[in-house]
């Protein structure tokens, strides 16, 4: 079979090769915040959305999300994850944070579980009260920690 | 059947009904930003990543997000959009910005399909990314505009 | 072409053709029935299991796959179905009731819909609670009542 | 970074930490009825219902939602199922009864996953006969059988 | 917000606007055919391969897969299919030819639908026959027909 | 509990037990090539065709296929693969030839992962060009090479 011509494969994204890599325990943990008008969360916290109870189904949607995470970023493996925590506290009279814990034994990190998770317990968190405020913005999301693995342990700088 | 009890109906999530709302043509519009060091938005334009070609795999994460919405955010209707833009640009040396268009014709928004794959296209740069630069963060998530339906439009305060 | 033989068409399964019917308004409610035992449906209700707050959880479920319902049941349409509801009650000492409630506009009924958001969310329950006891029962699922479509109303006897 | 409150976590939901558990054989046996009339019966066992061939089909949708598990049940921890059978059997004149046997080598066990397989194929018989019964009821769900994993062996007393 | 730079916008992939298109009745139909030996072709006639019936295996899944369709091309929107049928037919001692019909009434066509449920019948085919001959070839997954939109029928040549 | 009948047990399918199989190193490369006018395909590497970069999209949907196959493919094991690449080339100046390799370290091999990889990419160049082309033609779709378990390596014989 001849191959005349190889398309551009240089730069060309692949799920790159984790067979080689460790069985080692993993945790990730990231958060997000989301801010919003003081009545927002007056109207979330006090469960008087007309969508139902706002805390609750994000931290489900989030812990879901985490299951998801492969299905949704492209290039990351599929993962047996072992564990995922998503609390969601409230952080100033206008702000609700977001924290997702995820964990795995496995070749390789949860990163982007636990971003992912984070994520999308916050735009639940939109959705859920989005009747009464538009204008809420989701205005950090990162990662805080890993464990586990050849890179080792990261922890975010404060902010 | 006797009904001995009812569990905590008000306030408990549901799928709001929408069936009686009218179909309309509606489009939202939705951006995300990610911050990062400047030799890792180097990286990112240049194609010197490992996993590949960074900005291609975001924005069609981004497009297929979009169409999981519902599948992600537990009372989002499901919605046959009709269409879905993802666009990245550079916005200063240590900043991508992630727009995310869609449109539907139906019977509520797609808000949350806009807002979702901006998000997915900002967790792909960050997952394509993260072997040169764990400290990126996603600054800022928000709806920009929306139109169709009974509440109108919305554009978005400038930052 | 020759077609030499044809393998097994009668009675073969499809996804019968429903292109020609009316867009009506459409609904239906399933029920699903678990039976526990008494200290077991305490747990539940003081909210003192591990896995933690079952109902709410149980609940999320139940609307969440009924969305899932042409995933999962091989000859079912899709459809943008536009309100999903799940109710848990508490019917004895020793079982709980779920109790789904589905609509849409479209050529075909929501009766799986329904009952699959009941059964999943009865299966939540047995999920959330396993730990403390593995003897439930799901002892009843059934539509009880549609309306819509051409072959009309149904309303199931009582039990 | 101050957090005001911690939200509702007392109770909250979570995949609970199988990390430390070992990595057992496991397997788990759950089952399902199906009432419905002596004409409905004999109408699926002679393939004469327009959906065509319902107990193939019911025992494909019954394997397939076992590795769906994870994405229907929310707290349900993803496991690499290692095999899954569903026989489906008459067990009187007017029941259809599905057995689902799943086995995993893995940190849990796979309870969710044979009574998700059994309850989908339930389900899927449901569907496919509904046009000439909508009165049939699933009378019975429950696990029969797990071993493995630190509880050990659990056996269902005789109905 | 300064808009310094627009990375690659030119030929970047999206999904295209279909919103105002017209909503007509659409069908398509697509075939595969896969090769083999007289023999693999024997031990699936006769129903004598170890993962079981494989032609009603192929079958469901690839009306199970013309409903993924759109969660698998990127491009593709989501459409509510209202008719799929899968038929596999023996054509020679050593071909089996599967055929899709996909129906929808909708803003675009079923062209992928169709192509998607005939190559994952296809697929279905060699790996329930796999353990007996990996020499199995698809050597042909073509469009055969599509009707409806504004480009009007579409008739594949002979082949 | 009387068992009147045991319907159609013998050659029904299922998923095939793995569970006592060695976990080994295992990996699969399959291709798929597609015929079109030599027109069409310069429209493809000159990205002109309305729906933005052909050969990107399709690499990347491959990979995302290859982590959907145990969803796709009734009887495949779902499986952690730990690598995924598809690399696109010019094999004549009417047709393109992918090429998917996929790995696992597990207990049953991943020949399904890389055929609906190369599968789905092949369809997802037919989705975006066939606006200009709808009479391409999938000629060869087969399994080239695998290595690891039981039945050790395997290698297709020229065409």
């Amino acid at each position: 079979m001849t191959r005349l011509s190889h398309l551009d494969q240089k730069g060309q994204a692949h799920m790159v090769d984790v067979g080689e890599k460790d069985i080692t325990s993993r945790q990730a943990v990231a958060e997000s915040t989301i801010e919003m008008k003081s009545e927002t969360l007056d109207l979330i916290l006090s469960n008087a959305l007309p969508k139902g109870d706002v805390i609750a189904t994000a931290r489900i949607a989030g812990i879901m999300a985490a299951k998801k995470t492969s299905d949704l970023i492209p290039m990351c493996h599929p993962l047996p994850i072992t564990s995922a925590k998503v609390k969601i506290e409230k952080t100033s009279d206008t702000s609700l944070r977001v924290e997702a814990t995820v964990k795995v034994t496995g070749k390789t990190g949860v990163e982007m579980e636990a971003l992912t998770a984070a994520t999308v317990a916050a735009l639940t968190l939109y959705d859920m009260a989005k009747s009464a405020d538009k204008d809420m913005i989701i205005t950090s999301t990162r990662l805080l920690f890993k464990s586990g693995g050849k890179s080792g342990t990261y922890t975010a700088n404060s902010p």
